[in-house]
């Protein structure tokens, strides 16, 4: 029996989870939501998490979800991945943590499902959030490069922290998501992100994922979509 | 010397911040950010948040932000407000947390300053957005309404937690803001979250938070726009 159940779709934020648990070596089965059929919006799906959104981690406690907050209990349940709670760093660790979910993640929710926050009846309105939401996530990646170059708080971690696997995971999601609105994307000016993308791909655990969810050869440096085993990413 | 230094708007999210440093009985010094001269865009605030939101905390291990960080690095420091590290319904808290941060604030911030998110150019954009946001925020609410009302993982605690604190601030904030926007705000058919705003305004920091902020006699039970005694909320 596996501690841990993580119900996911490929190339979903649960690849974030899915990177966590193989770094910390947990076992764990995984349950395909099939995002084709929606099964996402579907009874059995919202009773490990009521918002419908892909990951959910059934743990010995109970479901939990918000791919931040199991990333942040597993790594505090394990003692590694994240600065432990009376840590000098912990703060700005929660600092980088929230700015990636709520600002950086939400984002990238902006951007590729715009029709969730405008409608689908005024195109017009979903062109003018993608192109401003574009510009607003440059900026937030300059402000996500500068912390990772600083290297404290564990963002942009030698070893890398749980911060670190969700932006490589976002990274990746930002070259390929949604096909044909990635060309504001860049990260030539930007070196502590791609070293947190080339030190997340140097993994064991990126190396599984990739075999796990379809990814391909270097699903972080040089992102392709993925071709999954099973299920759909979309 | 107080520990801490607390960089503040009357009414902006720093008033959750201020609200758990009262629970948790530190002192603390405020830093007045004035809004009205877009402080929070300058030089000498970014050097505490580069992100340029309100609030910010200086602590003694530096400046740490986010609110939502901040309150959990607020409880888990002095060991209150929050289930510790270890506890079993730790998952599940932080799980309700980083929804209200990612998913609830974040779509205050949507409907607060749509042109941030489609630009000032496109009226018809903004309003689109507005509409839907309007309508996911009602979906989203009662999420926190069945979430609050089962009573685990520290949301609509007999004793508010810093999710709690977060809530109550987020249900003050959809009741006044933006002026003219808030008509489709209604707690009527949602009594946990009454009962976690009702909860918060017994509280001895809230009154304190309230005459600091010129939140008048029943900041979460009957918000009504501040008449702060410094600074501007917008």
């Amino acid at each position: 029996m596996s501690r841990y159940r993580l119900h996911y779709a490929p190339d979903n934020a649960s690849l974030a989870v899915r990177l966590a648990l193989e770094e910390l070596g947990q076992s764990y089965e995984t349950v395909l939501v099939d995002r084709a059929a929606r099964a996402q919006a579907q009874p059995a799906f919202r009773r490990v998490n009521p918002a419908g959104r892909i990951p959910a981690l059934e743990t010995p406690q109970g479901p939990i979800f918000e791919t931040a907050a199991i990333l942040l209990h597993l790594a505090d349940t394990h003692g590694a991945l994240a600065p432990r709670p009376d840590a000098a760093d912990r703060g700005i660790f929660l600092s980088h943590l929230f700015f990636l979910s709520n600002t950086v993640q939400a984002e990238l929710r902006l951007l590729a499902y715009p029709e969730t926050y405008v409608g689908r009846e005024a195109p017009a309105a979903a062109a003018a959030l993608r192109a401003r939401v574009k510009r607003n996530l440059s900026w937030h990646l300059d402000l996500v490069e500068a912390a990772a170059g600083a290297g404290h708080g564990w963002l942009g971690a030698e070893v890398p922290s749980v911060a670190d696997l969700l932006l490589a995971c976002l990274l990746r999601w930002f070259a390929i998501y949604p096909p044909g609105e990635t060309g504001w994307y860049d990260l030539s000016g930007r070196p502590a992100l791609r070293r947190v993308a080339a030190r997340v791909e140097t993994r064991e655990a990126a190396r599984r994922a990739a075999a796990a969810e379809g990814l391909g050869p270097s699903p972080f440096t040089a992102p392709e979509l993925p071709d999954p085993p099973e299920g759909s990413a979309v």
